[in-house]
């Protein structure tokens, strides 16, 4: 230590510029060097859109704004070249780099990030099914796959960061966003976010060249909204949250290493999340590790004061985002922005510029970014979006589409049935050709669009008329009636959920039941009398009561990839068995919201008057072209000791004529605490293929520190006595068998 | 003190028996002399069906069970004579007492107990209208006078306690209780709550003789119950039960000086009530100085084992019941019952014993039963729903009707319209005889029911078949072809909400439209062109979009008196001028729920797609048959120092043609603070008449600690800086001005 300064002394380039260095030790090089307002530009992001665009002749055009925001540097820059092909966008980041690098004092490079969680947010990449879609597959392993393609898509047209994936638990369907994180469970969230950060981070080894660093978000609580509606407070217990929605968080920065947090739009206890130390510096750095940068939402410090009304000015808004742990703000122009200035007047505020600005320097030094900032743009046009990728989109979509229910009309036999309508308002411009891509000129397909649910247009879509659909629905029955079966593509669009912003920008429901007169379609077309398909699309959990009552079968969709109806054309004709499982719990009406199925035991005591307090589908549930048959669950040992472990161990058969992939699903449940405990937790599953006749054996293996949680001091306690142990096809149909924990 | 053994030694009376030493003095006297069964007796009550009756000629009879339960003493009876004659009751209770005192070997009486959230829940006494209608006054003064009423027809009939009042906020109509309580708001009931107390109380002066003991419930958070549902958890943050949930009990506490709290069936974040030292002695002992007793809600202590599982045993939820600091448990057979046992076997928890035993004492002598422990039993038949009482049920009928809408349709003139149709399932036998009360036989009245709502039977009532609900609609259609105007009564009934239990009885709901087709029987009286008035009578909130959409008039009547139907003609015609307020806001959907005023302002930032989020009707909202203006308000002071007070006032006149009362309601809204904070808070209101043409000024004072709210430290802060002041007829429509605090 004593000889570092001697050594630096000796060599020509800075102790930062050397390989060889630790990156600690690069890092304290490196800021040592820097002025109060080079760190915070290090602190600070913008939006290529505000003038990073490449000419016709493949030249760098930056605009009077971009280029005075590089003056001290940046930290990051949000999505160069997303609307450009992969090629060129590589050739742009790559002339951008050099801009940075060659025009600041230090040579630091900036990062460039994108979002991607259904594939790389950027035109030309491969779009994957959405992250609910993920869930659905209940196959880490494969989730894993997907998301090495996307962070390898990403690295390879020269981006490092991904705002992505959403570790939030999704329970309220009114949320716009929900099909952009895992489902209502904990454990499996954590398993896919644990799968979709190795995958993007090339389990940490490709972050220097290959892959790129995640950003779990939203720190935390995001999806539990008041009422289901974007930027709305969050009522929750901090049971809840330490119990329930820490842990895909925790396992986040503990077991897949992110490289970065985003914080939440809301607030906890009132107190907003990008002002809230214990949040962001005790909880994630100091009771978890992390080591990483945390990056504010979309202008979420200025928002502390404008919106959050917890800051009195900008000033004390940045003021509140630096001392909580926001490291890294994105866009706000008046908030981070304000910092030298700040601190120019508050020294005291130093040591929190350096430990942020320590902490991005290290991002950087862990991308690789100065040893090796540009990219092969030799490589871009045949790697993005490659057969395989597109390959690797369709095995996902094969294994997350859930057969909902089934009378024994599916699969349809292409020998069979020569003559299939393909209505409805969710049908594509695709699907025809990518079910003729399935089965070749074996079926006639009549296709009948009918209408659409909405006018998609602006920022605020309207229902279609009543008289369009209806006309619509007069059509498709019209068409239909030489056809032997139907498949009706009906549920929800890209404009009857998503993302909520402000200025009326709305994507947030008040109610689950299929928009429009689907129902009435729905009807209607049972009435022909002819097998009636249901392939649910959608981005929100809905109530299909209708739908449950009339269909012969429902494939439930959700979004799948786009090559998702070659997929769907599969396990219609049973080329494919679906394997897919509920991620969520499908209730029968908004009423009965929440209605997730690990709720407190005394929550499922009472139900309502007029109606039956069941799931219309219960979580983990998805049926198979076969049958599996469970034995009797047995466990090594009846009693588990403290630092001890247990197997449970269910042997299963397929006893139908085709092959087929079962989730086997591990429930807990503690029948005394010292608290109110869950129904019944998730906390293992394994999915299986077996061929007719074939068995298997499937062993879990228990734990004492799958049975903790937080106790009544609020630290986590493993409460000792009964447990009953559930192992199953669904949360609603298992065998139990109790076992004591001493 | 050190005489005090010399003095008892000298009377022949024990010092507990001598009323002119100090209840303090007599508790401790009288605890000495008490073995650990009797103590525990104290702590323990019994339904009197188990075996407390009168026979033929007017003798007392115990079954063997109250024999055996009353050997070692009783703390409590619940509901004796409860199904007879105020005058029978009153004989019963008198040889009970009798009973209780002579064979005990103490000679220590019993209190009897009862529920009264509208009337003394027994036979014979005045029902008054339920306390959603008390809020819906929005007159304190007023709702003091009929629980006075209530207090004095208890103690006349030998009762000495009620379960009453509800200090809970009701902000999900899903909950089948809703209109025991007064409403979403904390101030409001918080005003209800004091004026409940003090009334039930006697001004606690009367609880000697003339009046009785309230016991406020459910502490605390009993209506925040999961998707509505009764017994089911609770999911809420420490601040918003700090700030929001507590403040009513504090009031029963601190300013209504009220006997007794139930605890509450449900957890607070995972901690089942009954066994939370935080809630029942932290908060309400320590911090509140809350003397009473605290009694647990039926059974809760023994389900702390059986239903919130948070026991291994009964014996271990009897030691967490004690410790926690329930004194008193109701009816479990097996929870303080086992209290001897335990407590001979750790006798370190003696000293809870006694603490318990010791309150329970303390509230017998507060009501005077060991000196005075016998009714008048000559006064009951006369002063029990005496012509006085009746009269003020109508009184509190009358200003409780809220006119949602009105087009100018009422009031009707008996001049004018003479043959009216009272139709729909909410008629009563009593509507017409009411109706004719009020008007003699100016106007001719068409009747027709047309259907029930539900079958009515059982614990699980079913909902009436459509076909008979069908033919009804045409009935009424057929009758009313002659009227010339229509009041419909529509709404909800006693089986549609209604408390729910276990074993399947049923009263929370998942929909909250109107049940049945009432919605088709109002479009069906629209299309006959004649004037619709709705009669809305209900016991939850009703998104009764439809109705809103075809009547001419809306009059919400929740659930009045006895009398009910008479101030409803009185409205009609315009005998009385509508003055009610909603204490509750009306969403348009379930969906928009949680939908209360208060919310955090950040909820209204973002609203639904393909609907509008806005109430139906706001909190606070009623309209009169004149109109009122407001001046634009003014204050006394711009600014608000720390110590010191405010007035904000405003000149309010009747610019219409008839006399009216107006609640003026005062809300306040904190620009920034630091925490999220609500979008604005009730925090006074004046209902003043005027009649026509006459102005009056309403002052409110202003005071600091009306700006307090839970801080960053969950410590009470006042936020400095901006705070916006709204004076206005609801919480929709208001003057503002904006005023320092400094």
């Amino acid at each position: 230590m004593i000889w570092g300064g001697v050594l630096a002394a000796q060599t020509a380039k800075p102790i930062y510029k050397q390989p060889e260095h630790s990156i600690s030790e690069r890092v304290s090089d490196l800021l040592e060097r820097m002025t109060l307002e080079e760190k915070v530009a290090q602190m600070r992001m913008f939006h290529a859109q505000i003038g990073v665009a490449l000419n016709e002749k493949d030249e760098l055009e930056l605009s009077d704004k971009v280029i005075e925001k590089l003056k001290m540097g940046i930290g990051g820059i949000k999505n160069p070249g997303e609307h450009l092909s992969p090629h060129r966008a590589a050739i742009l980041n790559n002339q951008l780099q050099k801009y940075i690098i060659e025009n600041g004092r230090l040579g630091i490079p900036g990062f460039f990030v994108t979002e991607s969680y259904n594939g790389v947010d950027a035109a030309g990449c491969t779009r994957f099914g959405r992250p609910i879609n993920m869930a659905s597959t209940f196959n880490p392993a494969l989730v894993k796959e997907v998301f090495d393609a996307v962070g390898r898509e990403a690295r390879w047209r020269g981006l490092h960061l991904t705002h992505s994936p959403e570790a939030d638990i999704v329970r309220d369907p009114r949320f716009g966003r929900m099909s952009e994180a895992f489902g209502e469970d904990t454990y499996l969230t954590s398993q896919m976010i644990i799968s979709a950060i190795t995958g993007l981070q090339g389990d940490y080894k490709g972050l220097k060249s290959s892959h790129i660093g995640a950003v779990a978000k939203h720190f935390a609580g995001y999806a539990q909204v008041a009422g289901g509606t974007n930027f709305a407070s969050i009522e929750i217990s901090p049971r809840t949250l330490v119990d329930e929605i820490f842990p895909p968080f925790k396992a986040a920065v503990i077991e897949a290493n992110t490289l970065g947090i985003m914080a939440s739009h809301g607030d906890i206890n009132g107190v907003a999340s990008h002002a809230n130390p214990w949040l962001l510096t005790e909880v994630l750095r100091e009771q978890w590790g992390f080591e990483g940068y945390v990056v504010s939402d979309a202008n979420d410090i200025g928002r502390l004061h404008y919106f959050m009304k917890v800051a009195e000015t900008p000033e004390e808004a940045a003021i509140l985002g630096l001392k909580a742990g926001v490291d890294v703000d994105l866009y706000a122009e008046d908030a981070y922005a304000l910092l030298p200035e700040i601190v120019s007047k508050k020294p005291e505020l130093m040591k929190y510029i350096d430990r942020s600005a320590a902490r991005v320097l290290r991002t950087k030094f862990i991308l690789g970014l100065f040893d090796d900032p540009y990219i092969d743009i030799e490589q871009v046009a045949s790697s993005v979006r490659s057969q395989s990728h597109l390959d690797l989109a369709k095995d996902a979509d094969r294994e997350s589409i859930i057969l909902l229910q089934n009378n024994g009309v599916l699969p349809l036999s292409p020998a069979k049935t020569k003559k299939i309508g393909l209505v409805g308002p969710l049908l594509t411009s695709e699907t025809r050709e990518q079910f003729a891509n399935a089965f070749g000129e074996e079926v006639e397909f009549i296709e009948a669009k009918g209408f659409e649910l909405t006018d998609g247009n602006g920022a605020v879509p309207q229902l279609a008329p009543e008289e369009a659909q209806r006309r619509g629905i007069k059509e498709i029955i019209d068409k239909v009636q030489q056809a032997e079966a139907i498949v009706a593509f009906v549920g929800g669009d890209e404009f009857t959920a998503k993302e909520g912003f402000f200025n009326n920008a709305l994507g947030d429901r008040e109610r689950i039941d299929p928009v429009g007169l689907q129902d009435e379609l729905i009807a209607s077309l049972k009435k022909l009398g002819k097998p009636l398909i249901i392939v649910l699309k959608h981005r929100r959990t809905l109530s299909i009561n209708t739908f449950a009552k009339k269909a012969d079968a429902i494939l439930d969709c959700w979004d799948l990839s786009e090559k998702g109806d070659y997929a769907i054309a599969e396990v219609l004709f049973g080329k494919v068995n679906p394997s897919g499982k509920l991620p969520v719990t499908v209730p029968r009406s908004i009423g009965q919201l929440p209605f997730h199925y690990s709720q407190k035991e005394i929550n499922y005591k009472k139900g309502y008057l007029f109606a039956e307090n069941k799931p219309l589908y219960p979580f983990g549930h998805g049926l198979s072209y076969t049958t599996f048959d469970y034995s009797p669950v047995q466990l090594s040992h009846p009693v588990l000791h403290e630092n001890g472990s247990m197997y449970a161990t269910v042997k299963v058969t397929n006893t139908g004529s085709l092959p087929g992939k079962e989730t086997v699903q591990l429930y807990l449940k503690d029948l005394i605490g010292t608290v109110v405990r869950p129904m019944q937790e998730l906390k293992g599953f394994q999915k299986i293929e077996l061929m007719p006749g074939e068995s298997k054996e499937v062993s879990f293996e228990i734990l004492p520190e799958m049975l903790e949680y937080c106790g009544l001091d609020m630290e986590k306690n493993q409460g000792k006595g009964t447990f009953e142990l559930r192992v199953g096809s669904s949360s609603a149909s298992f065998q139990a068998i109790n076992f004591e924990l001493q």
